[in-house]
């Protein structure tokens, strides 16, 4: 391991206890998503591992998503009586589901001699706008849950749910939970929101992929949201998002053992001495090219367009130097909105004076990804020419301030991302 | 069934009318136990019956249980976690269940195209006191739930659960689905509660012990209170009180058919023309006999006293002539409470000086009940006649204005309820 020191030799150690928030005595707060409370014996874990930690000296307050399957079979009950459920009586239905997983975990405490007491979203002064099923929080007030942690309890909130406008249950969607934690750790002031999932962080690479790969102790948020939108799964980008605007400081770590995670945090000076932070592959991509179409004015603000309208996902966008004022366009969309997208074409191709288009679901998209992109040169030139000395050729380039990803052939995705981790020494990173 | 109409061939119209509340366009709370919402067909069946109930032209307000096993399903979720949960957490914990109820009903209503819309227990308004799990309605604010009867939509009501004053959700306990509606036919200025059961009304006697008994049309809420009492289990007593006290028309009536049912009611001079309405057997009862305890002042408190603090119910007590400065002491409690008599009784017998103790399983209490009686003389002299002419001892007897109460051999029981509701001619009961 002593590799793994090289470049931050005098600040290991202080790192290492911010990591662990060492005896800090603050607030944190705890988020246990669908699997770490799949079952009883799930429950019980969750709930050693929060009484220990206030234990340690910690106020705790804890984030709780509904347990196993509870939420699958309250949708398949609502299907049973309905084909399109109402949205506000979807969300009356499954936000109970939150609500079991809140006292079963208050109960398990109790059995343990701790103090815990449960909460609701609405009871938790948590409030939302009023799109049911997709609601964003508008505010909380936090004095309940304030009043509590004073005497001294563990306050366990009810996930993904809030109070709407018109006092109605609303729940926040996909990722719901996450983003409750991160909202409650802003308006409590937390010192910070850890989210415990069953991976143990975020690596520098797919470590099925990679052997050498390494957990990073560190991430900055504008690095996460891109790994994110790549595909890591580990955080949704939303929760992110609404960690960066508040300054939220976010750990992600798994809760089946007790090793530190990875933080995600404001980007710090020190954080640019590393280049690339990750390299990720995304092998859900197809790539469509339309062919020969007339480069004039409009052309494809009229493609996309109609794409958008028809919900089609674009991301990588490229168009090639026109020829005798015709040129190609190709994209890239989510492989599984590979057949809306080819409705949505029909009819397009004729309608911009196209000759053809292409369909390609064989692809991937390799990314980079570092904020050290901002202050060193050279990247994207050692980027490809180290997959062109391992034969793997580029198809499409994509670049933002801090990323760089591209489109090559899907058999050579894993290939791709083993040289690059190798050749921007992502298996030194430790910080 | 001519014979049927005896006594009162001018008044079964108008009565026949106001039971069905032929086209009176009022405001009705319907309520539907666990055995009427046990899965999805049944709740379709209750969304039907509601929604036809709107479109006669009525107001509806419906308060449902929970679903078939639900509660059972969430209470041995929470053994799982905790030998003894505590109280607040356990409302927290089932209250969801009549929360999944609403959601599920208001969906299959929409699916019907009815308006409909769902409220929790606090949503509706209902205030209750601070003990969990047995928690009193203390008020309602009916506000909510007015705006939307008057926007036209039909209001599904959780029931079972309020807000305590500390804004936690608190369950009432057994019945409180009963206690509720009732609750919110009173704030509401209900024209009738009516209580969906998988019975179709209150009978003479036990249709499965004597055939013809007869469906009640009408019982005065002091009879209900006593059949309730002698294990009549259509109706929670407290509901029952809560209903008499407000002045609020229940009617317990069947999910499974569209028969009206029978009316609980303020007494009207009327009721007293029949003087027996009912005939009950309650064969969960034991007999307990110290003999030979010394009579003097203070020696019946203290038995009773102990008894008390041993949580021991005590239903009837006799106590015969002395003899000789001593007497015999009786009472009856639920058989199956006879262990816990037993305990308390041990020490007891020597602490008071008597000579022992008996403990006797194999009766039976056999009531008569009716608002009748308080005009009628010779209902005792003939209640004990006819068991005396069918070879049936009476062994202990208890009275009240409203009803007569003796035990029996248990293996008399049946042939007690036939005989007696022979003799006061019960099968010509039709009010």
């Amino acid at each position: 391991m002593e590799a793994a020191r090289v470049g931050r030799p005098d600040t290991e150690l202080a790192i290492e206890y911010d990591n662990q928030l060492g005896e800090l005595m603050g607030l944190l707060v705890q988020k246990y998503g669908g699997s770490s409370v799949a079952d009883v014996e799930c429950m019980n874990r969750v709930a050693r591992r929060v009484f220990d930690t206030q234990k340690e000296g910690h106020s705790v307050v804890v984030v709780v998503s509904a347990m196993g399957k509870t939420t699958d079979n309250l949708i398949s009950l609502s299907r049973q009586v309905s084909a399109q459920p109402d949205d506000r009586e979807m969300d009356m239905l499954l936000s109970t589901g939150e609500q079991i997983s809140v006292a079963i975990l208050a109960m398990a405490l109790h059995g343990m001699g701790a103090k815990a007491i449960s909460m609701t979203g609405p009871q938790a002064g948590i409030s939302t706008d009023k799109f049911h099923t997709k609601a964003k929080i508008l505010g909380i007030r936090p004095e309940r849950i304030q009043s509590r942690l004073d005497e001294g309890f563990i306050v366990i909130v009810a996930g993904f749910q809030g109070l709407s406008p018109t006092e109605d249950i609303a729940t926040l969607g996909r990722g719901g939970s996450d983003t409750t934690a991160v909202a409650l750790a802003a308006a409590l002031n937390a010192d910070r929101c850890q989210i415990f999932t069953d991976v143990d962080g975020v690596y520098t690479a797919d470590p099925r992929v990679v052997v050498q790969a390494r957990k990073l102790d560190e991430v900055a948020y504008d690095e996460m949201l891109e790994l994110a939108s790549l595909g890591a799964k580990v955080l949704q980008s939303r929760a992110v998002e609404f960690a960066k605007k508040y300054g939220v400081e976010l750990e992600v770590l798994s809760s089946f053992d007790r090793n530190p995670g990875t933080v995600v945090k404001e980007e710090v000076d020190t954080m640019e001495h590393i280049v690339v932070r990750g390299v990720a592959a995304d092998k859900n991509q197809a790539k469509v090219t339309i062919h020969h179409v007339p480069d004039k004015p409009g052309v494809a603000a009229s493609v996309f367009k109609d794409l958008a309208a028809s919900n089609v996902n674009v991301d990588m966008i490229v168009q090639n130097v026109s020829e005798a004022g015709h040129t190609d366009m190709s994209f890239t969309t989510p492989s599984d909105e590979l057949h809306r997208t080819r409705s949505a074409m029909e009819g397009l191709v004729d309608s911009v004076g196209a000759a053809g288009v292409n369909y390609d679901d064989d692809i991937a998209k390799i990314s980079i990804v570092g904020v050290g992109m901002r202050s060193h040169s050279g990247v994207a030139h050692r980027m490809f020419d180290t997959l062109s000395r391992n034969n793997i050729n580029i198809e499409m380039i994509s670049t933002s301030e801090i990323k760089i990803s591209v489109v090559i052939r899907r058999e050579h995705a894993d290939k791709a991302v083993q040289v690059l981790h190798e050749a921007f020494e992502m298996h030194l990173i430790q910080q």
